[in-house]
Protein backbone atom coordinates (compact mmCIF):
# COMPACT_ATOMS: atom_id res chain seq x y z
CA UNK A 1 0.00 0.00 0.00
CA UNK A 2 2.84 2.76 0.80
CA UNK A 3 4.53 1.76 -2.44
CA UNK A 4 1.17 2.54 -3.84
CA UNK A 5 1.26 5.44 -2.64
CA UNK A 6 4.74 6.62 -2.56
CA UNK A 7 3.82 6.08 -6.70
CA UNK A 8 0.59 8.08 -6.79
CA UNK A 9 2.20 11.04 -5.06
CA UNK A 10 5.54 11.45 -7.12
CA UNK A 11 3.78 10.80 -10.08
CA UNK A 12 1.10 13.73 -9.64
CA UNK A 13 3.60 15.70 -8.15
CA UNK A 14 6.09 15.14 -10.92
CA UNK A 15 3.10 16.27 -13.31
CA UNK A 16 2.10 19.33 -10.99
CA UNK A 17 5.25 20.79 -10.20
CA UNK A 18 6.60 20.18 -13.66
CA UNK A 19 3.43 22.57 -15.15
CA UNK A 20 3.72 25.19 -11.83
CA UNK A 21 7.30 25.73 -10.84
CA UNK A 22 7.22 29.37 -12.75
CA UNK A 23 3.77 29.94 -10.61
CA UNK A 24 5.11 29.18 -7.67
CA UNK A 25 7.73 31.07 -7.89
CA UNK A 26 5.29 34.47 -8.47
CA UNK A 27 3.11 32.63 -5.72
CA UNK A 28 5.88 33.34 -3.24
CA UNK A 29 6.75 36.86 -4.65
CA UNK A 30 3.37 37.62 -3.69
CA UNK A 31 3.03 36.13 -0.78
CA UNK A 32 5.92 37.81 0.42
CA UNK A 33 4.58 41.30 -0.74
CA UNK A 34 1.25 40.34 1.30
CA UNK A 35 3.29 39.51 4.93
CA UNK A 36 5.32 43.04 4.83
CA UNK A 37 1.74 44.34 3.33
CA UNK A 38 0.64 43.21 6.82
CA UNK A 39 2.86 44.68 8.74
CA UNK A 40 2.94 48.24 7.02
CA UNK A 41 -0.76 47.96 8.15
CA UNK A 42 0.09 46.96 11.82
CA UNK A 43 2.89 49.70 11.72
CA UNK A 44 0.29 52.57 10.55
CA UNK A 45 -2.17 51.32 12.38
CA UNK A 46 -0.29 51.76 15.86
CA UNK A 47 1.04 55.07 15.33
CA UNK A 48 -2.53 56.19 14.61
CA UNK A 49 -3.49 54.52 18.01
CA UNK A 50 -5.41 52.03 16.66
CA UNK A 51 -4.98 48.86 18.97
CA UNK A 52 -7.57 46.89 17.33
CA UNK A 53 -6.64 47.56 13.70
CA UNK A 54 -2.94 46.81 14.75
CA UNK A 55 -4.22 43.12 16.27
CA UNK A 56 -5.69 42.83 12.72
CA UNK A 57 -2.61 41.30 11.55
CA UNK A 58 -3.38 38.35 13.92
CA UNK A 59 -5.05 35.27 14.03
CA UNK A 60 -8.52 36.01 15.42
CA UNK A 61 -8.42 32.53 17.41
CA UNK A 62 -7.65 31.56 21.10
CA UNK A 63 -4.87 29.43 19.64
CA UNK A 64 -2.82 32.41 18.89
CA UNK A 65 0.65 32.44 20.82
CA UNK A 66 2.14 35.33 21.72
CA UNK A 67 5.64 34.51 23.72
CA UNK A 68 7.28 37.56 25.55
CA UNK A 69 8.19 36.84 29.58
CA UNK A 70 6.01 33.60 29.16
CA UNK A 71 3.24 32.08 26.76
CA UNK A 72 -0.01 33.85 26.42
CA UNK A 73 -2.44 32.29 24.63
CA UNK A 74 -5.72 33.98 22.14
CA UNK A 75 -6.49 37.06 20.32
CA UNK A 76 -8.40 38.65 23.14
CA UNK A 77 -6.01 38.20 25.62
CA UNK A 78 -3.31 39.52 23.33
CA UNK A 79 -5.51 42.89 23.04
CA UNK A 80 -6.49 43.23 26.60
CA UNK A 81 -2.80 42.97 27.15
CA UNK A 82 -1.49 45.41 24.76
CA UNK A 83 -4.25 47.71 26.00
CA UNK A 84 -2.95 47.02 29.87
CA UNK A 85 0.30 48.15 28.70
CA UNK A 86 0.08 51.04 25.84
CA UNK A 87 -3.03 52.79 27.71
CA UNK A 88 -2.18 56.24 26.19
CA UNK A 89 -0.45 57.36 22.92
CA UNK A 90 2.16 58.53 24.67
CA UNK A 91 3.03 55.26 25.88
CA UNK A 92 2.45 53.58 22.44
CA UNK A 93 5.06 56.00 21.16
CA UNK A 94 6.09 55.55 17.26
CA UNK A 95 6.36 51.54 16.14
CA UNK A 96 9.10 51.29 13.32
CA UNK A 97 9.43 47.82 11.95
CA UNK A 98 12.95 46.46 10.51
CA UNK A 99 12.19 43.33 9.06
CA UNK A 100 15.09 40.86 8.12
CA UNK A 101 14.02 38.77 6.41
CA UNK A 102 9.89 36.84 4.91
CA UNK A 103 10.48 32.99 3.63
CA UNK A 104 8.68 30.28 3.42
CA UNK A 105 9.03 27.46 5.94
CA UNK A 106 7.05 25.06 4.20
CA UNK A 107 4.18 25.81 1.50
CA UNK A 108 1.62 26.45 4.75
CA UNK A 109 4.20 28.44 7.31
CA UNK A 110 5.94 31.62 6.40
CA UNK A 111 8.66 32.99 8.89
CA UNK A 112 9.38 36.46 9.31
CA UNK A 113 12.17 38.12 11.64
CA UNK A 114 13.23 41.67 12.78
CA UNK A 115 13.19 44.34 15.21
CA UNK A 116 10.89 46.69 16.38
CA UNK A 117 11.23 50.02 18.06
CA UNK A 118 9.55 52.18 20.02
CA UNK A 119 10.53 56.09 19.72
CA UNK A 120 8.99 57.45 22.91
CA UNK A 121 9.63 60.68 25.07
CA UNK A 122 11.02 58.77 28.08
CA UNK A 123 12.96 56.23 26.43
CA UNK A 124 13.06 53.74 23.15
CA UNK A 125 12.62 50.07 23.72
CA UNK A 126 13.60 47.81 20.75
CA UNK A 127 14.26 43.86 20.20
CA UNK A 128 13.65 41.20 17.67
CA UNK A 129 10.71 39.46 16.77
CA UNK A 130 9.70 36.31 15.27
CA UNK A 131 6.71 36.14 13.59
CA UNK A 132 5.10 32.78 11.90
CA UNK A 133 2.20 33.08 9.26
CA UNK A 134 -0.43 30.80 8.05
CA UNK A 135 -3.02 31.24 6.20
CA UNK A 136 -6.55 30.98 7.98
CA UNK A 137 -9.96 31.72 6.48
CA UNK A 138 -8.41 32.95 3.16
CA UNK A 139 -5.87 35.42 4.65
CA UNK A 140 -2.56 35.48 5.93
CA UNK A 141 -2.31 36.39 9.58
CA UNK A 142 0.23 36.00 11.99
CA UNK A 143 -0.32 32.82 14.47
CA UNK A 144 2.55 32.88 16.34
CA UNK A 145 4.71 35.89 17.92
CA UNK A 146 7.81 35.68 19.77
CA UNK A 147 9.31 39.45 20.82
CA UNK A 148 12.11 39.82 22.78
CA UNK B 1 -3.59 21.86 -16.22
CA UNK B 2 -4.53 23.11 -12.55
CA UNK B 3 -7.46 20.94 -12.43
CA UNK B 4 -6.39 17.71 -13.03
CA UNK B 5 -3.09 18.74 -10.78
CA UNK B 6 -6.09 18.95 -8.19
CA UNK B 7 -7.81 15.81 -8.87
CA UNK B 8 -4.64 13.76 -8.97
CA UNK B 9 -3.19 15.02 -6.21
CA UNK B 10 -6.32 14.75 -4.11
CA UNK B 11 -7.50 11.10 -5.05
CA UNK B 12 -3.59 10.10 -4.21
CA UNK B 13 -3.99 11.92 -1.01
CA UNK B 14 -7.41 10.51 -0.36
CA UNK B 15 -6.22 6.88 -1.01
CA UNK B 16 -2.54 7.32 1.24
CA UNK B 17 -4.09 9.90 3.95
CA UNK B 18 -7.15 6.91 4.48
CA UNK B 19 -4.36 4.15 4.50
CA UNK B 20 -1.88 5.83 6.82
CA UNK B 21 -3.96 8.10 9.29
CA UNK B 22 -2.60 6.09 12.20
CA UNK B 23 1.00 5.81 11.10
CA UNK B 24 0.80 9.39 10.56
CA UNK B 25 -0.39 9.92 14.34
CA UNK B 26 2.20 7.30 15.52
CA UNK B 27 4.69 9.30 13.44
CA UNK B 28 4.25 12.73 15.38
CA UNK B 29 4.14 10.77 18.13
CA UNK B 30 7.75 9.68 17.30
CA UNK B 31 8.65 13.26 15.86
CA UNK B 32 7.80 14.59 19.15
CA UNK B 33 9.97 12.18 21.19
CA UNK B 34 12.68 12.59 19.16
CA UNK B 35 12.67 16.14 19.64
CA UNK B 36 12.50 15.99 23.16
CA UNK B 37 15.67 14.29 23.05
CA UNK B 38 17.39 16.51 21.32
CA UNK B 39 16.61 19.04 23.88
CA UNK B 40 17.95 16.89 26.37
CA UNK B 41 21.12 15.75 25.10
CA UNK B 42 21.74 19.50 24.76
CA UNK B 43 21.11 20.03 27.81
CA UNK B 44 23.08 16.96 29.42
CA UNK B 45 25.72 18.21 26.96
CA UNK B 46 25.80 21.60 28.23
CA UNK B 47 25.50 20.46 32.03
CA UNK B 48 28.94 18.52 31.65
CA UNK B 49 30.99 21.80 29.92
CA UNK B 50 30.50 19.98 26.24
CA UNK B 51 29.43 23.17 24.11
CA UNK B 52 30.39 20.85 20.58
CA UNK B 53 28.10 18.26 21.50
CA UNK B 54 25.62 21.01 22.73
CA UNK B 55 25.96 21.90 19.42
CA UNK B 56 24.91 18.92 17.39
CA UNK B 57 21.39 19.64 17.94
CA UNK B 58 21.84 22.75 15.61
CA UNK B 59 21.66 22.28 11.85
CA UNK B 60 25.79 22.00 10.86
CA UNK B 61 24.62 25.26 8.25
CA UNK B 62 26.01 28.58 6.89
CA UNK B 63 21.96 29.16 7.25
CA UNK B 64 21.23 28.33 10.89
CA UNK B 65 20.21 30.99 12.50
CA UNK B 66 19.92 32.29 15.99
CA UNK B 67 18.05 35.59 17.12
CA UNK B 68 19.73 37.00 20.20
CA UNK B 69 20.00 40.87 20.28
CA UNK B 70 20.66 40.67 16.87
CA UNK B 71 20.61 38.05 13.78
CA UNK B 72 23.67 35.26 14.12
CA UNK B 73 23.89 33.35 11.01
CA UNK B 74 25.87 30.01 11.02
CA UNK B 75 26.64 26.78 12.97
CA UNK B 76 30.34 27.73 13.62
CA UNK B 77 29.96 31.18 14.08
CA UNK B 78 26.58 30.61 17.09
CA UNK B 79 29.39 28.01 18.40
CA UNK B 80 32.18 30.75 18.65
CA UNK B 81 29.48 33.01 20.20
CA UNK B 82 28.73 30.45 23.07
CA UNK B 83 33.01 29.96 23.57
CA UNK B 84 33.64 33.40 24.15
CA UNK B 85 30.20 33.87 25.95
CA UNK B 86 30.30 30.94 28.08
CA UNK B 87 34.55 30.19 28.74
CA UNK B 88 33.91 27.83 31.65
CA UNK B 89 32.39 25.38 33.71
CA UNK B 90 31.53 28.46 35.98
CA UNK B 91 29.73 30.49 33.35
CA UNK B 92 27.83 27.53 31.84
CA UNK B 93 26.10 26.66 35.00
CA UNK B 94 23.52 24.27 35.38
CA UNK B 95 21.20 24.55 32.08
CA UNK B 96 17.52 23.57 32.60
CA UNK B 97 14.65 23.70 29.78
CA UNK B 98 11.45 24.06 30.73
CA UNK B 99 9.50 22.64 27.45
CA UNK B 100 6.01 24.40 27.11
CA UNK B 101 4.99 22.49 23.59
CA UNK B 102 6.37 20.83 20.57
CA UNK B 103 4.14 20.78 17.77
CA UNK B 104 3.89 20.69 14.13
CA UNK B 105 3.81 23.44 11.82
CA UNK B 106 4.03 21.61 8.82
CA UNK B 107 4.63 18.10 8.18
CA UNK B 108 8.40 19.27 7.60
CA UNK B 109 9.02 22.14 10.43
CA UNK B 110 8.25 21.43 13.87
CA UNK B 111 7.99 24.56 16.42
CA UNK B 112 9.39 23.92 20.41
CA UNK B 113 9.20 26.85 22.67
CA UNK B 114 9.63 26.95 26.48
CA UNK B 115 11.90 28.02 28.52
CA UNK B 116 15.81 28.30 29.61
CA UNK B 117 17.68 28.88 33.01
CA UNK B 118 20.75 28.78 33.74
CA UNK B 119 22.03 28.22 37.11
CA UNK B 120 24.79 29.94 38.36
CA UNK B 121 26.62 31.24 41.35
CA UNK B 122 26.30 34.96 40.64
CA UNK B 123 23.09 34.77 39.00
CA UNK B 124 20.10 33.16 37.34
CA UNK B 125 19.81 34.30 33.87
CA UNK B 126 16.27 33.00 32.09
CA UNK B 127 14.42 33.62 29.54
CA UNK B 128 11.77 32.02 26.74
CA UNK B 129 12.67 30.01 23.35
CA UNK B 130 11.62 29.73 20.05
CA UNK B 131 13.16 26.37 18.02
CA UNK B 132 12.32 25.36 14.52
CA UNK B 133 13.30 21.85 13.75
CA UNK B 134 13.34 20.38 10.18
CA UNK B 135 14.79 17.23 9.07
CA UNK B 136 18.27 17.31 7.35
CA UNK B 137 20.33 14.45 5.98
CA UNK B 138 17.83 12.38 8.08
CA UNK B 139 18.22 14.22 11.63
CA UNK B 140 15.66 16.50 12.95
CA UNK B 141 17.59 19.47 13.59
CA UNK B 142 17.47 22.91 15.01
CA UNK B 143 17.31 25.33 12.10
CA UNK B 144 16.16 28.46 13.68
CA UNK B 145 16.34 29.63 17.44
CA UNK B 146 15.38 32.55 18.87
CA UNK B 147 16.03 32.79 23.01
CA UNK B 148 14.95 36.27 24.95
Amino acid sequence: MKSLCGLLLVSSLTVCLTSSGQTTFNDEQSIAKILREVLTRQQDAWNRGDLEAFMEGYWKSDSLQFIGSSIRHGWKATLEGYKKGYPSRETMGTLTFDIWQVRPLDAGTWLVSGKYSLARKSDNPQGPFTLLFQKKNGRWVIIYDHTS
